[in-house]
């Protein structure tokens, strides 16, 4: 499965001082869905009737080319035009021409809102899995495509709109530019939630909303990390005379004039830098309510549960894109006589990291195909997702960074550069722990979830019993995590422990069930009975290391 | 402690459609040396006599205008000047000034060489907290601040050579530019041991040495990762007939004239940005022969013994200044009705931090309360540094980036915005944990200390056995580590376990014995008994986390 190519560069001397040798070769020119922990995961979701459009996508994820795409659209970041050359405000953002390429590679491989439109089962276990595939690619474009998979389900809070927009909004065609909405082939969707003084906390918003006569509404004041705002339509939070309220809010309005929609400045941000993400302000902002009035929150977390699927998702893309890189680097490498995928302790590195990366793959897929048989109508998968959503929405994206740091230190020197590739998955790491919720917010949302919603906690206690019997270590990591759910009075002291664990045994029981016994054994070891350090490379020296080094992704 | 500034940005208002509310003052106008772990472990290595030194450095280093400098030299990078305006070859890095304005801090504080040239005990310790400090104000430019530090030992093995440059290699003075070096009234030193095909496998090397008639030397070749191109002097190896050797290259030979050191580009660092870090190649480049021939790794094992102590003090100091930043930020900001400090998840996340970086600083003064002790004539003490140091910059500088990832999600999607310095930590912490030796690198050289060095491993036996009885689960710790550090055939295998175990046990060793009992009961129950997470933010519900609260460093 590993590139090769004839020509790798240490072939042709390349200085008058010396030659240039042992350096690995791009990884390109491959398939990326050729990846065992991906398939199995999407056949077990039921979506393997969707495997040659996987294919179709990986290799064009793992070509040269649109590699290149995913560097430019980083380095020529989106620039902001606030005014044109005549001095009118515009408040536009340009593109480099490599993230169109992006937009309109994904937005074509259906992983915008396309799943909405395919009634058949594994609809949204595909787009989940193609969607894991473009985040090895270049996770900044996918923050759009994210938030229009993510809108439908909330705007169907309002049966008008939903009839209008949906159709669009489930397109396939990357139609980009500020016309009006319903002249377009495919419209693209985001979201204005958090406000400077409030972050999280959005019941402390300041944007006030009020209704015309004609029903519609005006909203004035500000969002303070508002992505993609070439979007067409965003969900926006503002306070109604009801109370916090959810309302849709166009770039451009239904007779082709602009809305003010008025951006301040685009982030300057760690990564996800082909994404533009802004400061706007709303002042006599024309906006229409979706759901009712005073219920925004309501409303908007139907986008939200989707959006927080799309983090565990691009976690778990980034975690294995990072790992892809450093066990190439490792087979094409040799240190001290020896190449360094056959050293011992790399050896430990590479095989801790495939198990972490499989594990979060694997959850991934799990949370995909429960959404997407509950869109189907089934009830126990539904109440899972709410309560496993939060888990590892937690727990994936919280381990993404120091795997990422692991996977860059397997490449040395070299892994700090930013030609390497490395520095951008590691810059982009940290952000789905952040957005949507960081990992207190999601951590007490478990917390939330287990006090309101019992049936939630059955079908999540009902997934990991599926397992019983499998394994001992799980068997009692299942019966203690009964206890630790309990809400006790220092519940939310304890909750970043509780949702670690819930994680660990629902991971546990899924690869207990599903994974080859290398892994499965390897897990229960190392993350249920403790046998680890706290840093990667410490699996137990009697762990198959060879068995895991089989699950890598290339 | 807390820097409270009258006119904290939020009481102007700044906007048209809202007032800016609820967010944090930045961080300024303090001592940073005002800081209970930091000035506790000085006084406890021997270093209380240097504090007023500390306090007028700290009181810098907490400074607006030192903290605009660190911001200008990261975002105005150094700049490959390759050749003049005529075409001539000068090779020269061309910096901001905030960049001189940080080395003539630096320098002039005795954080280069200074501290061997002061015959007082405590003076290295002083020197190391004095590192910390500029450590948490910009580490770019410590790195040949550090080597300068470093280069002092390997060049004793010529006197000949350290009888002329020694005396201003310890200068306070920043004196920059490429100029005869006996004409400076400073001198700052570089190294340049890796190469393109080798890495951390110096004895890959391809670079030659032949000696001349005269006794000097001619190199041919290249390095790959040459920090600091524009110091005065550099330690490189290469092959001579005799075996890998190690000379001292001089950027400008004694008669002015420029010696051949071709500068092919800087790299593209992820981060460590103000500093310059070289692609350079030598063509009958001069250089002097330091030690004896064939013996170059023993040669320069001594400077890189001492830049491996100041990667794990900056590793502990980039810790710190993170934590420090999310302190200030959980003290100023309100959510849900409470300020977050205030709020039991956060309070377990800002403890654990707190808990880890008390654990990393204490470890990196002791580590260098050794080298002081063993440059006065301390065998025991330099016997200990031998293995402790490969503990230390394998476990501290392992978990910067972890540990950093979680203090910039304590400030939400304003700590992913570079605006807020958090990003530029964040970037920093895999560099540690790389040059000088990857984490396989030291967790390796244990083991070979562990094989070679019986004394290493007798007094670093004795420091972890002086908290006998102060603690039954350190005492657990500390038997459970005396099996694994047997050297069974599997021990590479497990060099991790074994490096985070001896690291874990260590630092137990020193905070029973020297922290308040807040802390040393904390750390032995998670990190020695394993009563936590594998995320930070998982203390045992009884911790003390007032207690540990009042060490945050602001």
């Amino acid at each position: 499965m590993t590139a090769t190519p004839a020509d790798a560069p240490q072939s042709r001397p390349t200085a008058v001082t010396h030659a240039v040798t042992n350096q690995a070769p791009p990884l390109t020119g491959y398939d990326a869905a050729d990846d065992p922990v991906l398939l199995e995961g999407v056949e077990r979701e039921g979506a393997g009737g969707y495997a040659d459009d996987l294919h179709r996508l990986g290799r064009v994820v793992g070509s040269e080319e649109a590699q290149h795409w995913a560097d430019q659209a980083n380095r020529h970041e989106p620039e902001l035009r606030t005014h044109d050359r005549y001095g009118n405000r515009i408040d536009e953002v340009e593109f480099h021409p490599a993230y169109h390429r992006l937009m309109d590679l994904s937005v074509g491989a259906g992983l915008a809102g396309a799943a909405w439109a395919d009634e058949r089962p594994g609809a949204h276990v595909a787009r989940a899995a193609g969607f894991m595939l473009a985040g090895t690619l270049e996770p900044g474009h996918l923050c759009p495509v994210s938030m229009t998979y993510a809108v439908v389900p909330a705007l169907r809070h309002s049966p008008g709109l939903a009839g209008t927009y949906e159709p669009l909004l489930t397109s396939r065609s990357y139609d980009p530019g500020l016309r009006a909405p319903a002249g377009k082939r495919g419209l693209l969707a985001g979201m204005g939630m958090t406000e400077k003084q409030g972050g999280s906390d959005v019941r402390a918003n300041t944007t006030t909303a009020a209704e015309l006569p004609d029903g519609t509404w005006r909203l004035r004041g500000h969002k303070w990390f508002t992505s993609a705002p070439m979007n067409d339509l965003f969900l926006v939070l503002a306070q109604a005379p009801g109370g916090l309220s959810c309302f849709l809010v166009p770039r451009v309005l239904p007779d082709g004039s602009r809305n003010t929609f008025r951006i301040q400045r685009l982030k300057d941000k760690l990564g996800n830098r082909s994404n533009a993400s802004s400061e706007p302000e709303f002042d006599d902002t024309v906006a229409w309510l979706v759901g009712t009035e005073g219920k925004g929150v309501r409303t908007i977390i139907d986008m939200v549960t989707m959006t927080r699927l799309d983090c565990v998702l691009g976690s778990a893309a980034g975690t294995r894109a990072a790992l892809a890189q450093a066990a190439h680097h490792a087979r094409h490498r040799s240190v001290f006589g020896a190449t360094l995928i056959d050293q011992p302790l790399m050896r430990n590195v590479l095989a801790d990291l495939a198990l972490e990366s499989e594990a979060a793959t694997t959850l991934g897929l799990r949370l995909a195909g429960a959404a997407d048989r509950a869109r189907l109508g089934d009830a126990r998968e539904r109440a899972f997702l709410r309560l496993a959503t939060a888990v590892g929405k937690y727990w994936v994206c919280k381990r993404q960074p120091a795997a990422v740091a692991e996977a860059l230190e397997c490449l040395g020197g070299n892994g700090y550069d930013e030609a390497s590739g490395l520095p951008r998955l590691y810059r982009e790491a940290p952000l789905n722990s952040i957005w949507e919720g960081s990992g207190n917010v999601s951590a007490l949302d478990l917390l939330r979830a287990l006090d309101r919603e019992p049936e939630a906690l059955e079908a999540f206690c009902a997934e990991i019993d599926a397992a019983a019997g499998g394994d001992r270590r799980l068997d009692a990591a299942r019966t203690a995590l009964r206890g630790e759910l309990r809400l006790t009075e220092d519940a939310p002291l304890r909750a970043r422990r509780v949702a670690e664990r819930a994680a660990l045994v629902l991971q546990g029981s899924l690869l207990v069930r599903h994974a080859p016994a290398a892994v499965a054994d390897a897990f229960c070891a190392s993350r249920l009975a403790g046998d680890q350090g706290l840093a990667f490379g410490t699996l137990p020296p009697d762990t198959d290391f060879a068995g895991l080094l089989t699950r890598l992704p290339v």
